[in-house]
């Protein structure tokens, strides 16, 4: 197709109908039926285009990623290369975990365009069924098989160094997603800067307290360098609750453009701070009968089993492949039972503490940078909003700069349900 | 010229000198007066070939990387390719720290070649000078130097994280000479393997214990993990006395070619641990009127001074350049004196425990693997060398497993001068 080969041009619904008829791959998903077919533009994100194309003969999704920061616009100019990591990404955590990613079936590289499974109603988004009050009993279990898969086998303990290298090589390329990342986790909250916002006035004391919190700045510049510095393993690198879509029996993660090969602890942090945010906000959601206790608690249990769940299933890959192809230990050097044990305690131990670090720097970032969550965001009352927020800024802090102390989850769990009231 | 352009051969005398008449580059450097010149195979290393080329007009040091490891033949093969990032590093470094680091003349790169500066006598290498018992006083200042300007100024506190990613990529590809650290640093002294050796009988125990250590294989695996992941700057990646070529007032640092984006501790360590091992070597060359006594102080005031210049200079160039292009310490978050001063002093604090840590590991293999030392091969006696063996291991041990706990160089010192006789 000539507009394709030819270069990029941001699609509309109409010019996306002629893309799809004369892309085989496409029209294949919609089984060759393209009349009746209904587009719809649906990409509440902040940084791309996402049409939802459902025919007699199929369903599929187009995403088309834009040359700038969508939620700014163009005068926050974003590679639109981001959709080649996206799709490298899909394509490898989908090929680890295939029952939690959606399937790619068409990449274009100069249209920066995806085609990819329409992950179907009733599937919502996790964070609006956190704020709905809704319980997903296997949310736990799907998402601790998908961090153990993707970021097992794609670390050290799987990967030769040889083809560590490589990979890490090419995904150097995605430094423009990194750069963002860098600038609103690890930068923008900890000074002024244009974009951010918080709760004011009930948290402008709160805002500066972050500011001017030299122990906490500390240890977020540390944070940061790991983030830049350590290829640890394929990270998703925007693992919110905001990038997953479930039902009660499915949960599909989305969104992977951010990937590099970073720490795994930002993937896990990421997902267990936007549920430790998402505790925080049940207090503004609940009041007339709309009693939240049972669902903090529900919460609460998810983070515990998560990790738990997570430990379990990475350790199981470990001791699986142990005389496998992983450089990181060596089978005839680390093949005592016991020696294996204490390795593996140690590992786990650091992957915790980094989680928690990356974790918290998430949270913070959530209520005094640039892009908030609406978890709290859709709480009206400007008052109980900054109440739920303060409490998570408290609880973020706390991680953050004690990381190094937890020794498990059910301690993360006690300083979560200690946070003053 | 036909034959460079057409691919790699190996040179020898004659072959270098046609090459050398077709080279103007070369020419230029030996005041295009070729006859009378005289070239030497000099590669006492255990990679490559090295010739010397002296003529009435000037002179140049020609190296040839050849597709295997030269001191045990084209049964290990190593990509040749380490000749471009070898030539890469000391273009960069040289640009970095000109006083310390040889200046390139020439590269090509399908002959594997580099022309550079010939250090002439009487320079020695650093190791030959400390086996014979000469001191340097300028030593600990010019290697503090050329450690200061060149881990810096290639780190995240002088880079953007965007030259800082292109860079770690290309450098990626320097991945065989990596893995070959990898192998002889980190996994071969704790297994059996086919090229280890050691003074036997006397440290067959020694070796043994190592292999049986868990305690130290744990920490080895997280030094492994390290090297492999964190792109913290641009190293030398083989930084002992055997790469340094010393008079009494100059320093040059040769042979870069592991160079790659890794932890800074790896270069710092590798020069300090080579230092101790000359340290525990004196003992196996003093005797009949050879007093090493006063020498041995000296290698320690050197290893102290080394630490404290090299931490005072760093300190210096982040101080005079804390509002420039790095990104890892933002001047509007990390502004204020008495921040700075914290986080340097974490940052140096880790940098120490990585130096302390690299340094054991580096020590421990020049004992029990493949490559050992000339300050320890050259003591004839076999029980006297095991006997400064048995006591460097001993102290590497040490050093390696509790590196957390030292807070300065003068704690180092102290635990070297308590190792037991």
């Amino acid at each position: 197709m000539a507009a394709a080969a030819g270069g990029f041009r941001a699609l509309d619904d109409k010019s996306l109908l002629e893309y799809i008829k004369a892309t085989p791959a496409l029209c294949a998903q919609l089984g060759n039926q393209l009349d009746g077919i209904s587009i719809k533009e649906v990409g509440d994100g902040n940084l791309n285009f996402v049409y939802i194309v459902v025919g007699p003969g199929g369903s599929l999704v187009i995403k088309q990623a834009v040359p700038y920061v969508r939620c700014v616009g163009d005068s926050w100019p974003l590679a639109k290369e981001r959709s080649y990591f996206e799709a490298l990404a899909l394509k490898e955590h989908g090929r680890l975990c295939p029952d939690h990613v959606p399937e790619v079936y068409h990449f274009d590289r100069p249209m920066s365009l995806i085609g990819m499974q329409y992950i179907k109603p009733p599937h919502i988004i996790l964070r609006k069924g956190l704020i709905a009050g809704i319980e997903y009993p296997l949310l736990a279990e799907h998402m601790a098989e998908y961090m153990a898969k993707t970021l097992y086998f794609t670390s050290l303990l799987h990967h030769s160094t040889l083809e560590h290298r490589a990979a890490v090589a090419e995904y150097c390329g995605n430094v423009d997603l990194c750069r963002l990342t860098e600038q609103v986790v690890f930068s923008d909250p900890y000074k002024i800067a244009q974009y951010n916002r918080w709760t004011s006035p009930y948290l402008d004391h709160d805002a500066e307290a972050i500011r001017e919190d030299d122990a906490l700045k500390v240890e977020v510049a540390e944070l940061k360098s790991m983030f830049c510095e350590r290829a640890q393993a394929l990270i998703h690198g925007d693992l919110h609750t905001g990038s997953i879509m479930v039902t009660s029996d499915s949960t599909q993660v989305i969104d992977p453009e951010f990937a590099f090969y970073g720490p795994m602890g930002f993937d896990i942090g990421a997902f267990l701070g936007n549920l430790i945010l998402a505790f925080f906000a049940q207090d503004g959601h609940s009041g007339q009968g709309n009693e939240r206790g049972p669902y903090k608690k529900w919460i609460l249990k998810t983070i515990e089993e998560t990790w738990n769940l997570f430990h379990q299933k990475f350790i199981s890959l470990w001791n699986e492949h142990k005389d496998g192809t992983g450089e990181a230990y060596l089978s005839d050097i680390y093949n005592k039972p016991e020696l294996q044990l204490l390795a593996q305690k140690k590992y786990m131990s650091n992957l915790l503490h980094d989680t928690l670090g990356f974790g918290a720097a998430k949270m913070i970032r959530r209520i005094v940078g640039i892009a908030h969550v609406e978890d709290f965001e859709s709480i009206q009352d400007d008052r109980k909003r900054s109440y739920c927020e303060h409490r998570a800024l408290e609880c973020a802090k706390k991680l953050l700069k004690e990381r190094c102390q937890f020794e498990s989850i059910g301690q993360v769990i006690s300083v979560i349900q200690a946070i003053p009231v």
